[in-house]
């Protein structure tokens, strides 16, 4: 038998925080503890590990912090659960540099597989998300227009996403309205939830 | 040792299911099963059960369908995981029979006891949930009001909500005003992130 291999698992939520930890322990071969994203970085120091596996949507949106903190810690380790559903998501995970990419939808052995070719430093990729990935990298919008939206599905007005971007009135109705056309959508909130349900945001 | 109490286990997420299954399974007076919410009717036939583990997210919005059809298969044996910052999740849930609330961040053994308790046709509701619960109850809009702005996030234009809900536009207006100023949003984007974070579409 090879060396254990220490796993931690990254989930907002404990009763699937467990859940996934005690999938993992199915292999007498990991060696896996499970924390929340929340948990400081004292209490971190405290559980080195070889590969961190985390739920993609907990480095979603607001959680960005979140992501930079595991890379800081994990380097690529990471080992990302995503859905072709949320393309957005998935790029995030893969720009991020995470080695494993895994279908939350794919069966259990195939997140074993992951845990150790991550653990060795190799990339895995399920192929039902592939094709996810690369519509993900087909994002239409700027980074602009990008901002200007997701200020906008926050509920701020026009003026209030002007004055925080420091552009004019008029020059954010015009990334609006660009951004509104490239997404295909009907109309501003129709753009919204375009780009959320995509993950985009 | 009792009867084993039949379980199963219904996710969207096949490795969250199959994670979930093998949490319930380290009791060994349950006999767990787990199958998508898609499965038809058919071969959920021959997975009879005492006992149906269900993710509240997997009921909401265009899932609805799936919610009456668990309940017709398993009356009020259900137990559904939420969490506290989905208030109308978890209304939804309680409103709709389920004798189980159990808050995804409870510990495992907190399921565990849902489980039987449920099995023994008793109510199971989280501590941490009730305040959350009780929130639910207070949504403030109408039925009325509530469908405009469903029909408003899905990106329809005010005629075609008019259209759809056989109203004037006027009148759809006035239902978008008076649910903006009710949920305290700034305005049409806002309060339409407010429902929705809530869980109340």
């Amino acid at each position: 038998m090879g060396e254990m291999v220490r796993t931690v698992v990254v989930h907002d939520e404990e009763l699937l925080r467990s859940a996934l930890a005690q999938l993992l322990r199915s292999d007498d071969t990991l060696e896996v503890s499970a924390h929340s994203p929340d948990t400081g970085t004292p209490d971190a120091e405290e559980l080195p590990a070889d590969v961190c596996v985390v739920d993609g949507e907990c480095l979603q949106g607001q959680d960005e912090v979140r992501g930079e903190r595991l890379r800081g810690r994990y380097g690529d380790r990471l080992v990302v659960l995503a859905t072709a559903k949320r393309p957005g998501v998935l790029r995030r995970a893969f720009e991020g540099g995470a080695l494993g990419l895994v279908d939350k939808n794919a069966p259990t052995h195939r997140l074993i597989t992951a845990v150790h070719t991550v653990a060795k430093g190799e990339r895995f990729l399920d192929e039902t998300l592939t094709v996810a990935l690369l519509k993900g990298a087909e994002m239409p919008l700027t980074t602009r227009e990008l901002g200007v939206l997701s200020l906008a599905s926050q509920g701020a007005p026009i003026a209030e996403i002007a004055a925080r971007l420091h552009l004019s009135r008029g020059t954010v109705r015009n990334y609006m309205a660009t951004a509104i056309r490239k997404v295909g959508a009907r109309n501003r909130v129709d753009a919204i939830r375009i780009v959320q349900s995509a993950g985009w945001t």
